[in-house]
């Protein structure tokens, strides 16, 4: 079988469409807002994207139907002239192994280039070990002008974080993306590392909505994000009380989906 | 060399064949199910499947000769009129890596296909981590109409199992079947997960005589379940006394083959 | 770079060519014997095998230049009317991963064919986890008649030993080699499996001394015996003492070279 | 995409351009020297190598821009009559796989030749496992007319070290060098292993400056130096008081970069 298999839906003509890009990472911080991005915006499916690269895995839906794992590209049209169509990446699973990550992610590239993407945005969390009250969103860019577009949204492109750079997709994006003559911008929702975090997934589209000029309804995530208060508030109990040892939850600090 | 290499014994052309698969994996639920079949029917041997995939080795028989490890199709006529013809996948290993997996079960539904195969049947075990008195059989499917279809059978179609999703052949069949435009079921026996268990191989294969439309005789198979009952009285009667330790078996547990 | 790389030194024609195949395995006692039997022969270099499936390492020779890993093939004239010409693979390593063993041993054996092979033997230890007096030399074969043909000369095929097969090089060149049309032995010198052992060398050389019909000179292997002999009988005298703790000798066990 | 990708900057034609190689490996030694190199002769960026071989990574620069891992050619003239062009290999990674060694090797030193390369000296560090005051630097080389020119210039070759040979790229250019026609000498500086020894660095550069006539400035690496040895002597008192357990700069050692 072919390495990367595109099923496509539909085919359609976008009009300079923008990538974003959101896959499972750090506090599924990147997984939990292109999710959301695609209900916002109703995204319609475009292609499903199989490989020997992701685990030989089926989902059971609650039907009893089943579905191989994949990742997922969406597009949704600019409603208003001032907005531009958008392309989503969403999925399962990130590729398994360094060569399964470049492979998914330059297949990726090509077919968004083939439908004019010149600018693509990814979104990930940034574990910080801690918990995060107001989480900021970092930022990492292909170019000096697109750090200099994201600095008045209030994305902070910090000297030392990342220290050891982005590892995964949402950093080969920008890397590989540069080869197809792409722009392209990942945004990093600051979040402890220990828990699936809507909080960083919230920070990150306020700064997106701004990117893309859509409005976008976060009062669904701002609920999600309350529970996760709830639990993290409890576990600021436990740390005064003790120190915790959260030996798995640290070891995902290292990577940034 | 190729990936895939298949050697076939026999040219034959097949009545709407019905494959069934059934590899090591959890319990050998699955494994022991296809192997008792393959003998019931008199299956004949149609093709040997070797492949770098599997691990670098050969068995010795008991004559002092040598067989490199394969999976194997045999097939069976329909021998009456309202019985059709049946493909069965057995096997020494399921692919060793992830790529091996969707390359082997890629390569197994392409010559599936020419022979005119449309329907599948996936044999597997369910590890519930305890011992289980009368093993249900699971199911998952390619669409509703199977769903409902297994249903009258006795079939069990959980909301919550298997919450993980299938993982490995018996999973991947259903899943890039449909690639193949085929219609697919995973019918999966409980098992305890602790031993080889033809309890649980009995019970698919009273789902898949239904299913098949033919008798099979379970009776040698019941031989051998009862020599598991009596090993699993025994265990029971440990785990009455103190928590035991099987951290090897318990390790399977989240492998559905 | 190709995956296997051939470079011949030599462009040869040979009569009804034997393959000897001794690789590093149990005991090293293949390797060992085919080294042996290479020197013994006075064997000349044929072909130099690289690969990527070999570890990215030179060896530092005494006079500082280095030597790029690899397998080796030698060829010997039969000297006299009923001598047979040999063909010998000895190396380094084994191909490092299941891809690599078989992607290795399939080039090795086309090859082999195109110099006009059809019989190949293959040596190897027997690791039995225990100091062995006089070695036995275990068997498989390709056929019952090869199987036949070994028994006279001693060599033993057991119903139980090796119970999970051959495992690596040795049990490959018999598997794959069948899809060449090659009939094959393995013969297995029984080593403690702790050390490396020239007594099951000797014990194979002994054997395939008469399938060759060659007389090959063992006093120089002879000599090394007795040295790991002394060995041995201060290893037996520990092991009288208290239960020595090898863990990472029996870590090889389960591997037949 | 590609296995490994090339990016030419520039197309030159060089004038018997030597190849030096210096990756990340012990003690960063070899990458340490070839860095310093590159800056002090001035070298300018020829050709950047991208590969699924290396992880799936990028760096943020401090003004916020990314960079994806790579390996990077530089070239510098030689500005006298009697200096040779030269072609300086440096970068963040070696492959991660043996697969992907080989194959970035290979597709260097496929460049190499294409540029005109007949020569190549590899730089690394040698680990001795315990602190080194004057590091020597010890040799390997294809051939010994190589290694007898290196001896006058105070290279070591020992009839011991290294034992186990060379694994990584340094060892690998010299062996598939060899494949190419190339002659080549591996200088590896001795160094303690524990931490990164620009001491090392420098031993190596005094003999390549010698070998390729060229003035090197060593007083930057020098400062370098000085501030390891004040770290290296509380490390000797450290070690003067207890057994130090330093487990992880242990398990580098027997990797030779």
């Amino acid at each position: 079988m072919e390495d990367v298999v595109i099923q496509w839906q539909e085919k359609v003509s976008l009009k300079e469409p923008i990538l974003v890009e959101g896959l499972p990472g750090v506090g599924n911080v990147g997984k939990l807002a292109a999710d959301y991005l695609k209900d916002a915006v109703k995204a319609r499916p475009l292609a499903t994207i199989y490989s020997k690269y992701f685990p030989p895995q089926v989902y059971v839906n609650e039907d009893g139907t089943i579905r191989l794992v994949s990742n997922d590209l969406y597009y949704a049209r600019g409603s208003r002239g001032r907005e531009r169509d958008l392309l989503i990446l969403v999925g399962d699973y990130q590729g398994l192994s360094p060569e399964g990550q470049y492979e998914l992610t330059d297949r990726v590239l090509k077919a968004a280039q083939e439908l004019g993407v010149k600018e693509v945005y990814t979104l990930a969390g940034f574990a910080q070990g801690h918990m995060v009250d107001a989480p900021r969103v970092l930022g990492a860019a292909s170019s000096l002008s697109r750090v200099e577009a994201m600095k008045p949204l209030g994305v902070v492109f910090s000297r030392t974080d990342p220290g050891g750079g982005l590892l995964g997709a949402s950093g080969l994006f920008l890397g590989l993306g540069r080869l197809y003559g792409m722009e392209s911008v990942c945004l990093m929702g600051e979040t402890s590392g220990y828990f699936v975090d809507p909080r960083g997934a919230e920070a990150v589209l306020k700064v997106l909505s701004q990117v893309l000029q859509r409005d976008i309804d976060l009062s669904a995530l701002e609920g999600k994000a309350r529970e996760i208060d709830r639990i993290a508030a409890k576990f600021r109990e436990m740390e005064g009380k003790s120190a915790p040892e959260i030996p798995q939850a640290r070891e995902d600090l290292g990577y940034i989906g």
